[in-house]
């Protein structure tokens, strides 16, 4: 039974800040650089989520895409989209929302709800088109 | 002489929200939807600026990129980029940060910079890559 | 008052061949090649909706694009997406689905439809990424 | 000696329909949402095809990349370009052509034509912009 | 009748350099930068021809597409790809190979190619995804 | 500890030809095909650089990206942009330029640069968009 990796690509925008509450604006500005702005800043999100397993023979898929999207946007995305990630989302409350973190928050939250036999293979999270994050669970 | 149009592609990330300061949130809310969230959201933008003017014998140039590249991020990107366009920007104040207003207000501050024969033929702003903006002057 | 050009950037998927009732298989695959492919072949298209307008002062939109996205993918795109061009769609029997006969049947049905004092300004038809067409209306 | 991958780009366009001959049309439709309409619909696809192998000395190839674009035209797109991927091609006959499926196809059918050293390591195929599969023949 | 612009992408590579013959190094450096580096540099150029015209009521199209693909080839592309623009082209001779001056003379040669009633409405010439140059012939 | 992959593009425009200086001008032109043009030709280079590692505690980061692309700028790309492969880079002397040994090239004297525990997991180099090779460093 071929092994088979299917990839969803969605989408979100949202403002976020990198900054420790327990340091000065100055030490955070000289850590995080611009990305320390108090008033904040933001991005469009790429998320690329990739399922494998084996592919079923009566339908030829590896898992239907529509549940994967919908799944996607109820349990994740509909969290993130147009919100402030450091303020508005409570599975993020206490992590600092760099591209790392935040697609390592995303994978434990989705990795148990895939279903069987098919499994979240990885996550690839773009801040921008010139800069982005992959996760495999490990 | 041919007219030629050259264009510039530049990009800035920000933070933004839709919303009138004298309406409260419930008609905030209806009027500009999840673009209303109080505690911001954010885009890549991208920018491309369009020159248009007689080609220089001597140079084979409208206009030198570098200097075109240099003038957008000294007078407009610098103020914008990894900044709140409600809140850090002086010449945005008073100014609901739709693309509409946004491009406008952008051109109005880099129209008058282009040295001539040269002149500010376009701009297109993108705040994701699936809705953008075009302005021309008029 | 500035007259901004918005641009929303939608997408289906369809089945076509290009070929006249009236002439042989021959004629036919020798006007059009490959596209007259008798058990047809298929494209994901691009359609990006321009609409222009004066910027409303209280809300900064030339129009809300909840609202033209609304309007396309109702009057529009839920007649063409998964569907075939030539046989399932309505407002184009009789019609030739070349790309450049598609965006007028397009265009023809959508201008009426948007609001004043916005107008539609241009819609853009991408077949592959190599290949697309422009119309406005002329 | 490393090991390199290279990958070429290529495309095709065709019409498909996901549906089992032995269910109804109610089943089919419940089953496979859209993509089982009976007139069809068609895609854009573009497959990129990943060989591995250590670099040539001489030539600094891993395979020179004009044959293996021949490769995969002659033996792979030829068959599929403007056809229906249901009806016009013989080594998918009774194969339901979802994504998945048709990578494997391709994967079986172009991975012993590869002239060793160099070895086919992967395909991916997209079928829109926003989904995709990869297959590594295991 | 409609008036339809349809739009072809090419691509081709090429060498070139940015430098006055009659300069010496330093001014060529001052005024043309990194561009005047005299072991040449290269890029990737796409070339998008658009061209506009009625649309023919039996075939619906504008122009046929492989015939205008077959024209920009053999008249403008198979001299340009994989060549040294300032060397190796007839019809530069004596041009600097600035993108301005490339896409007027790529104009001036294809315009009056195009079959009537179609005509050569827009060339847009990108040498980098960031930058790129429009011409319609006045 | 989990291990994230972040990636940054970066690119570059350079010149280049494929040929053999011991073989005559015929037998390069018949293995290297128009890549063996005598006055060169030239890409506009993607390159992909991956670093893996654990995400610091403190930061979110597995490395700051302003430091990594620092570190390629300076250490590769300065050398590289707007340079002939063969002629200008005393690091790739007696090499050709193919895609498949530059980025071996790039590899070698990049990897010992990431400061640990970050480490350098993958380099993406692309020729053009159809194009392209990775090295894992094996």
């Amino acid at each position: 039974m071929p092994d088979v990796r299917i990839t969803r690509r969605l989408h979100f925008s949202a403002a976020h800040r990198l900054a420790r509450p327990e340091w000065d604006e100055e030490k955070n500005r000289h850590v995080f650089g611009d990305c320390a702005n108090p008033n904040w800043h933001g991005h469009n999100y790429d998320l690329e989520v990739t399922v494998a397993g084996p592919v079923d023979a009566e339908t030829g898929y590896v898992m239907d895409l529509k549940d994967l999207k919908e799944l996607v946007n109820t349990r994740i995305l509909d969290d993130l989209d147009h919100r402030n990630l450091n303020v508005d989302v409570p599975w993020l409350e206490g992590v600092i929302p760099s591209t790392e973190n935040l697609v390592v928050c995303i994978w434990e939250r989705l990795a148990p709800l895939i279903p069987p036999p098919a499994r979240l293979e990885k996550l690839v999270l773009r801040e921008t088109p010139r800069h982005w994050v992959e996760y495999s669970g490990e």
